[in-house]
């Protein structure tokens, strides 16, 4: 045990000490699509649940996108969720609202006290990263401050510089996921990772995404990395891997690998 | 395909161009229990099979070791087999032999032309080296030329030089042996091995060797080392893993990579 940092939530370890943690993304459109996905994901037993709310048709709709929520934490049983909605310009679906509309949506999440994780981009401005750090801790979610590149990997410096961002923002785990235009990129990131994971207090999620990258989401963990996404139904990322798949490899790394 | 180099042996691409060469060891110390070994590891279809000749217990009567590796070339069929005297400075077993004797022996194992490749340390002196080169290209034998370290990881720059050292004294392929002290040495053998596959000719084997290097027995090949080392029977380092637990894991690592 302990290449990387536990996380807490719900009243418990997440995982029970297991590494890594296994997160499945819905990515339904609508709201029957998404409690479907959530059946079927709910099976497969990941230890997060993230939903992807850009994908939501309902997204504009703050009362829609609150009453499904209540819904996912019932179905979700004691899966911890994590509510994202990811921008246009860090990859994600293109939505209508303004920064300030999803800051505002979050801090309402927050208050409803129905997951567990709120994802916020640090590229969003400083003043919406305060306010949804506030409605987050004042409500007992945990934030995540996140950064995706989907043109390429900065070099380790600047990687570290972004992992220790989010924690000078006071975020609860630094999320970082980039694009690899070369193997070494893959590489670099497993380096900056593990250099944060020593320098830090708190957890970090790394992803090299893409075809290259599907190593990272095997072997990350043991660089630092607490979290990784897997396919439950639909991947929500390139270079996301089946769920069963990354089960079958995590349980020959673990006897492989010392102390895990 | 290719992200390393192919081998070819016997007048064919070993493996038919899939990655990585899978190698088990034969670590036997009595005629019958090499044997024995053999028979139990052909089975499992390795992609070669190297005799760890320094196991064996006859390993200083020179008829005995000839007429041995006669018998191995029938058994093994169309498997190629490495011929490996591993000195004990380097991680082998203790032998009388003098690193003269090592090198007179590989010379007559050369002429018998029973295996497809010798592997011969470049910690050895300089004229037996020569020795087993000519010997090798007379032959038809390929001179795996090799660094081995127990003790620690050198660092990138040294890497670099060991491989290309390889390539300078004309060897066949390269291999680099070395063991981690934390978890960044096992990212700096997979740079090093990246750069050198390059920016070298010749084929390259890398290993980061114990329990943090057996990442490298699983996704070396990702970064240029064309062979893995897995345990048929026995290991003869530390860090190989069952052959079964490898071939799971590189069947769900060749789908989930781009051009695999």
């Amino acid at each position: 045990m302990g290449f990387s940092k536990s996380i807490v939530a719900r009243g418990r370890v997440i995982g029970g000490g297991t590494e890594p943690l296994i997160c499945t993304p819905l990515v339904g459109r609508s709201r029957t699509a998404i409690l479907d996905e959530l059946s079927s994901i709910f099976s497969l037993k990941p230890d997060l649940i993230e939903w992807r709310v850009d994908f939501f048709e309902g997204v504009a709709d703050m009362a829609d996108v609150i009453d499904l929520a209540r819904r996912l934490r019932r179905d979700a049983g004691d899966i911890p969720l994590i509510f994202t909605l990811r921008s246009e310009r860090e990859g994600g679906q293109p939505v209508t609202l303004t920064d300030g509309h999803v800051a505002a949506l979050c801090e309402a999440i927050c208050a409803q006290q129905v997951v567990d994780f709120v994802d916020f981009e640090m590229s969003a401005p400083a003043e919406h990263i305060v306010r949804v750090r506030t409605a987050c801790h004042s409500s007992g979610t945990q934030l995540i401050l996140s950064y995706h590149n989907f043109q390429e990997t900065p070099d380790a410096e600047q990687l570290h510089r972004t992992f220790c961002t989010a924690q000078s923002l006071d975020g609860d785990i630094a999320k970082v996921a980039v694009t690899p235009r070369d193997l070494a990129d893959v590489l670099v990131l497993l380096m900056a990772t593990l250099r944060a994971s020593r320098e830090l207090r708190l957890p970090l999620i790394s992803i090299s995404m893409g075809g290259y990258g599907a190593l990272t989401r095997m072997i990350g963990w043991v660089f630092g990395s607490s979290v990784t996404f897997a396919v439950g139904q639909t991947s929500s990322a390139p270079g996301q891997i089946p769920l069963e798949d990354l089960n079958v490899v995590l349980t020959i790394l673990r006897k492989s690998l010392p102390g895990s």
